[in-house]
């Protein structure tokens, strides 16, 4: 036994730690599973490692794999395979697939028509339940996706009902379909945004959802397990967005240094840029610092106390805006909202910071002879920066809808920087109010 | 006409635009809905609306709304229902179904007998193709969840096999169904959490799981629409425990004042308290800001730096852990990572920094004399700063995760916290070795 074979891992571990393997143990896993072992790996991961593992394959077993993914599959392991390899792919398969699977990828990714199967179960309103049975066993299914309805087409494509195969299997034989099929259609437009398919799926709780064009003829079907897929990939994306960096798109380990160090970077020197406003603020109130030093202290605690309200608040909006909790028009709903909800953080916290310093056994020391009215003014600085912060992070997200840009881009690090500028103004400006006389 | 029935919306029109409404404007829509209308309704909101519903029907009406719901929604809405509605709901219902709910409440709503209905299709496997066919009819089926596949299981309850309606409906008639059923089971255990089932059901792409108790008796089938329930609902908690709250577990809308208050408080007055470790730490370095003031203006974009790359760094670990793309005992790999990434990202802003200082027209009367070295202070502080950001954020997710708790704890303002009392250190150490002699 070489060393090699000695670490080779079984097919079920190998399919268990799939995720958290390097490009080099998962290439070499694979190597040694035997045929069908691959075939079932293959069939189980993601679109991303599909286009990987296909990529390394030797040219003659391509053609196998590509073939076993059903056209919707095919099409996703094709976009996310490189260009060069894209052409190869799709030369691989049989020609009334490519032609298929070429009608998929005119698509967007994230359209009704990205997402749908294009092979669904036909037949005829006309037939009766027993021909339609015979029908159906003609049809050729594909095997690797399930069906769970038969789609009622007219002459045209044009989608009239839908049956369950529950429905012809209960039916009297001489039943005619056009009597047990269902008339009330729930159906997605072929561009339709997949966010809305989402809804659309989440309202009817269907298992499958036929996707028609302008002219209601019926194009294909989105199934439940693409939805899921949908949710989680929204839900990635937007928790990106909304940590202050762009969408990865990708799985973290699959990003290489220059890739990562660009999502996030373009981000955070923006950000920078926006935070060097605070670098201006600070110098016009050098005078103040320098004539009560003690001001300088609390600076962090009074930004960032803003920071983490405006945090909260903005998370909230993004995904309550996300679910349609709220629409755009009730922006003055939430704003009441939040200005009761930010009154009352702000007086807890600014309760806490006075005791902070009325209660500090060293106060007279650290703050001088004048600590009860610091202690006040850091209290109102609080109310004041947690309330405008919370406003702030509840009322951006409606901005960025109403502009027509992604909410979750109101990310934590963003509201932060907007509310450190404006906390440090607001600070002063109480400071400058109370202190005026004593320290100032 | 009176004013109120102007203002009446057509059924089509408030179930598009339920979740915006108040719970005043939601009870006079449902008002004025005829039966069917009220009932589709009712079927079509999430259950945490259906139990406020419930709630505010006749109770002759109570009884005929909750008996519409299949067994698993049942439970679903009477737990969220208050405790003392969810006693009367109960009583409304028929007696098997009363017993089924009852068992549903037993298990937690996260795991998967709280996901599963326990109603399914049922044949033996000596059945022929059309005797299951004609037992099938007989089994009164649940016309409120669509069910797909029928499971065949011994005397003893214990799960053999699974067919589907499409291998039924295209089977001889004469065919035994132990030929014809897959045996190769994807089951789930009762007491699996949800996430877990989610990802059973990602890998095998089924559209219903069986949920099998210890010694593989079946209990019920978790389908599609459950999951992605289930994914929406976990995508939702991680965003707004990763946005520094307590997740808030119902619509944005419906949390109250009080409610409110206390989800956004707790955490708050935790990171305030944490946070006033800055004055602490501000304190020690009074006496360096009081010779070179200069140092004062640039706390706010240090740490605010720091943080905002802390806050990038966990938002990407903890979505990578939640997909399962890193285990924890990856640490290491993504430590080497983030730390390069870091460095990348602490010179690209150290750089900006150090631009900004020297390249400034007014530079020498805001900085003094010593600009040069100042910006090279703050460049390196940035460097710093940034690269403890980043391996903080990175690292705190896996600390929960080993420590037992949620990863998306480490929330943006969590990691800015623990960055910013850190980042003020890292600079005030910095500054001390660069200006000794000229400025400190």
């Amino acid at each position: 036994m070489t060393p090699i074979e000695d670490s080779r891992l079984s097919s079920a571990e190998l399919r268990e730690t799939w995720s958290f393997l390097t490009a080099q143990e998962r290439r070499e896993g694979f190597h040694y599973l035997d045929r069908t072992e691959r075939e079932n790996l293959f069939l189980s991961v993601s679109a991303y490692d599909q286009a990987q593992l296909l990529a390394e394959l030797p040219a003659e077993e391509r053609r196998a794999f590509v073939r076993q993914l059903p056209p919707d599959d095919a099409a996703d392991a094709i976009q996310s395979a490189g260009p060069e390899l894209r052409d190869d792919l799709l030369a691989r398969l049989d020609e009334p697939t490519r032609a298929e699977v070429r009608a998929l990828l005119a698509y967007a990714e994230d359209q009704a028509g990205g997402l749908m199967n294009p092979r669904f179960v036909r037949m005829r309103p006309e037939m009766k339940a027993d021909e339609a049975i015979t029908y159906l066993r003609k049809q050729t299914l594909d095997q690797h996706t399930t069906i769970f309805y038969a789609y009622v087409l007219d002459e045209h494509q044009r989608l009239l009902g839908v049956v369950s195969f529950r429905q012809l299997l209960i039916a009297k034989p001489d039943t005619t379909v056009v009597d047990i099929m269902r008339t009330e259609l729930v159906t997605v437009s072929e561009h339709m945004d997949q966010a809305e398919v989402r809804q659309v799926f989440q309202r009817s709780r269907l298992a499958a959802i036929p996707v028609v064009d302008d002219s209601s003829r019926m194009k294909g079907i989105v199934t439940a397990d693409d939805i899921v897929d949908v949710v989680e990939e929204e839900a990635t994306r937007e928790l990106q967005r909304h940590g202050g960096l762009e969408a990865l798109d990708a799985p973290y380990m699959n990003v290489g240094f220059w890739g990562m160090l660009k999502k996030r970077g373009v981000w955070l020197s923006c950000l920078f840029l926006g935070e060097l406003l605070t670098a201006t603020a600070m110098g016009y109130y050098e005078r103040e610092i320098s004539r009560a030093l003690v001001l300088a202290l609390f600076i962090p605690l009074i930004i960032s106390s803003g920071g983490n309200s405006g945090s909260q608040a903005s998370t909230l909006l993004v995904r309550a805006l996300a679910l349609r909790e709220v629409s755009l028009r009730q922006w003055w709903r939430v704003f009441y909202r939040e200005l009761l909800v930010g009154l009352g953080l702000g007086a807890l916290l600014g309760l806490l910071g006075l005791l902070r310093i009325l209660l500090w056994p060293a106060r007279q020391s650290l703050y001088g002879e004048h600590y009860g009215i610091i202690a006040v003014t850091i209290a109102c600085s609080l109310l004041g920066v947690v309330l405008f912060g919370t406003l702030t992070g509840s009322m951006l997200p409606f901005v960025l809808r109403r502009l027509g840009l992604d909410p979750a881009t109101a990310s934590a690090p963003f509201v932060a920087t907007l509310v450190d500028v404006t906390g440090l103004v607001i600070y002063f400006s109480v400071a400058s109010v109370m202190l005026h006389g004593t320290l100032l």
